[in-house]
């Protein structure tokens, strides 16, 4: 029987994991993520795989297990299931809390398998078995697939070798030496930061550095970090309760991953340290800590609003401290500076991940990857989770630990790869690509719908509407030109009025029925070469 | 007599350095620049100061005094003189052969004055005194402004403590230790990198690791550096003589910036080792180095074009290192990630300052400015060149120092400090702001038309035109509804003409006349309620 390994996301570039297995009557999806928006994809909230696979596949009975609850690992579950209600979804409870969350908007609820630490399920040919691993958000799982006496893949898609958690379990080598042991044909594991030296530091590693800032600051402090991070989250509850600060938690993303982390044990609060905004007042500024959401400067957010003077009664004032908590996902340093500048502009100050070592990394280093490949020595290693240098430099690191070069495999989204008895096979193109959602519209849009709205707003619009009789010849006052997103002089206007109506000249059909051709190859011409504008062109005959 | 000085830009912001100095009868402007937009200001080629301030000192003679041919300094030049045609222009000779080749798209030829190192010069009140200093782009110049009798300035933009350049001169310590000496009252200086430990390293700094790189690679070596940086340029210059490269400029921008080096001597080249790239063939991969632009990803860039095989006969192959010696400006990250991924993908690599010393900055770090407090030791301090956090740390930094925290000045664009007797007096607010220019179009457009370009693209725009005859009533079969930027189907746009024709029974006029603003009041409440959505709104009522 042949298997095979495709990616429609995640491979190459960072966000959008959606890995599938596939036998000849079983497919396991592996997550189903979305990919962040930049600031010049206009109205464009999420972006998703595109499916189109799918319909290849449809003939098999399809899984999809997702491996941790972070937006670029199911984010995009919900328009999968829309799509494939039939879709069995298997999870680790925590995942699936946080998941059941976003489909509410979907008005879905999945036909679910929930799954246990360490324990195999089985779904057709395959046979699964999660280990729980570290890395920056709770409920995290490798995934062991074996495919009955074929051959055994281990998918480690985002992990550090945590050996210093604040409040989950360290990595656990003990199982994965075993697993080793036991064989490994073929790894698909996380590359994102295999380029940095060294360790991955524990979560223990930043609590001296925030402790430092807690202690010599008497003013208000206002600590953010993703809304996912309840490890992060509780190592700061844990230390403003050491330095006598209440806690206020703002903003809904924040406080629903607290309620879930909260009811699944992974976080413990002390009740009476938590207050509302409401009670502020009672407390001096050396007794507040603020969590909240705005790691990344989100426009919604509670950071930014409260950066704007736009949130509730909580305003910067003089000796306020912001500390961010999180890396800078690049694309969002412009929104952070915003923020800097609004704080600093009242008299508050910024402490971020620049200047102070207050954030580690959910990914493995180098050394990370270097140890899990010593303790898997896997038959076949495909480096995933990563920009196309990440899994570059993932290649490289398991050529230095001696790895066969040709069993090193360079993977990226929109292939597949066969092995037939343990051996690579084949590698081949399937349809893959990015779709762009705009939840407003409920618009699913490729790139050429996309490049249409950018070209909107780049090149403006001309409109023009004939209202000329039929079979009458066009005067320019029968011609309405309105124009948006640019201003054209009458001048012009004028200019290309006279242009038009020169289809009187033009003896091509009575009906007028090629006006509309004509009108846009003239329009088309006259911005190309006046001003090398390629404005759309939307051109309303009335009387034809 | 009162004297003041203004920002229209730079103080709180990162570009657009523009300052103003005043008596009563004369005006010094110091720089005029651009700021580098973003990816989502549509259609916008570059941000220049709003130049209104300008209109309530029409009466005064002004003189514009250029500090150094960097686009934050010089870029909006072009702007100010086409509105503005008598403002002489001072420089030193190679910022200004640097700028004339940007004014002749303006058609300007500027009333000029070269001014001389260390040579004072006099603009009515003013006395300026150009210091030559050390920073990224040949021919920097701190200028020293004396009042007669009433107060002396140094403005000291751009600057490091340099005292291993490469081919220009160190920081000249005598002369400021002098200046010192004299008394300077108050000091504008740059506060870019002042929250930076340290000094900013020297140019020579960079040699042995790019020396390590050309030392180690045997396959072809493709540079890229700002354009402007002819020192860095010509760093690796002498790097690839040595190590028995032939060196092949590409990019227009280089090559001019290039000439314009060598014709004043700050750049000396071996014609021998310069090739054509169609010499390039004769040449193994091991004797080749390209110069190129693109260091911050910029579409037209030739590293850019080359990293998408769409230059001449330059592809990318195996074995081909990119060195990419320069820092990302913010907001760039994608398109430089753009270019790794497709560097790698065939087989290259690319070395960045994120990986090894191979690019140090031409502002000034902490320890250059103590040193220059020290020297100058000025009774009031004025931060600029800088976002607000980098004004902070430099007021911080003059605390640190023992300044008098009331000398110490916090200012931002769009502010005026008067002085009178050496002391400062008051500060006010002038019009400043930003204005953005859209080459193609010639138009230069305020934040509220920018905002439309943004809107369109995200909103998209809804077109209606009504044919009904006047006086009669409307029925949906005259209303041509047309939408771009986004898709409606067909059930709602036959909601939305229902909803249309109902101005049928409101006897508003006779002549129709308040048609328009019905529709746009009904279109806009059925997208708002239905999608949450605000597009554009275009009423063509013909027969009106």
């Amino acid at each position: 029987m042949r298997i095979s390994v495709s990616s429609l996301g995640g491979a190459g570039e960072i966000g959008m994991n959606m890995y599938i297995y596939e036998t000849d009557r079983y497919a396991l999806i592996v997550d189903c993520g979305v990919k962040f928006t930049k600031n010049d994809d206009p109205g464009v909230d999420l972006i998703i795989p595109d499916f189109s696979y799918l319909e290849q596949i449809s003939n098999k009975e399809i899984i999809l297990v997702i491996t941790h609850a972070h937006e670029d690992h199911i984010g995009a579950t919900g328009f999968l299931l829309e799509k494939y209600p039939n879709i069995i979804v298997a999870s680790g409870r925590y995942a699936y809390d946080v998941m059941i969350n976003r489909l509410k908007e979907f008005n879905i609820e999945p036909h679910k398998v929930y799954f246990e630490d360490f324990k195999p399920f089985e779904w057709g040919d395959f046979e699964i078995t999660p280990y729980p691993i570290s890395h920056s958000i709770h409920g995290t799982y490798a995934l062991k697939i074996k495919v009955e006496n074929q051959m055994s893949f281990l998918h480690i898609s985002d992990y550090k070798i945590d050996s210093a958690p604040v409040s989950s379990n360290p990595f656990p080598l003990k199982e994965f030496i075993e697993m080793g042991n036991d064989g490994i044909d073929c790894m698909l594991a996380d590359s994102t930061n295999i380029i940095k030296k060294g360790y991955t530091k524990g979560e223990k590693e930043v609590i001296n550095n925030i402790e430092k800032i807690f202690k010599e600051h008497n003013g208000r402090i206002f600590f953010t970090t993703f809304a996912s991070n309840t490890e992060r989250i509780q190592t700061v509850i844990n230390i403003a309760e050491k330095y006598n600060r209440k806690v206020i938690l703002e903003g809904s993303s924040l406080i629903r991953n607290v309620d879930i982390a909260r009811k699944h044990g992974k976080i413990r609060l002390n009740d009476e340290n938590i207050i509302s905004r409401k009670q502020m007042e009672k407390y001096e500024n050396n007794r507040l800590c603020f969590i909240a959401t705005g790691s990344q400067g989100e426009g919604a957010s509670v950071i930014t609003k409260i950066s704007e003077d736009d949130y509730s009664n909580i305003k910067v004032k003089q000796n306020d401290l912001f500390i961010f908590s999180s890396r800078i996902i690049p694309g969002n340093e412009h929104r952070i500076i915003n923020i800097i500048n609004n704080v600093y502009k009242k008299g508050g100050k910024i402490i971020t991940a620049n200047n102070e070592i207050i954030h580690v990394s959910g990914h493995a280093s180098k050394d990370d990857g270097r140890m899990l490949l010593n303790i898997i020595r896997p038959k076949y290693l495909i480096p995933i989770h990563g920009e196309v240098q990440h899994l570059a430099a993932h290649i490289d690191l398991a050529k230095e630990q001696g790895m066969n070069e040709e069993n090193i495999i360079f993977f990226l989204a929109g292939q597949k790869l066969i092995f037939e008895n343990k051996i690579l096979i084949n590698k081949e193109e399937i349809p893959a690509g990015k779709m762009y959602v705009d939840l407003n519209m409920n618009e699913i849009m490729d790139i050429e719908k996309l490049k249409l709205r950018k070209r909107l707003a780049i090149n403006g619009i001309v409109m023009v509407v004939n209202t000329a009789e039929k079979n009458k010849s066009i005067e320019k006052n029968n011609l309405i030109v309105e124009i948006e997103g640019f201003n054209l002089k009458e001048e012009y206007i004028n200019e290309l009025k006279e242009q038009l109506i020169e289809y009187n000249n033009i003896e091509i059909d009575e009906t007028r029925e090629e006006f509309k051709e004509y009108a846009e190859v003239i329009i088309k011409r006259f911005f190309k070469k006046r001003f090398t504008k390629k404005p759309i062109i939307k051109i309303i005959d009335i009387h034809r």
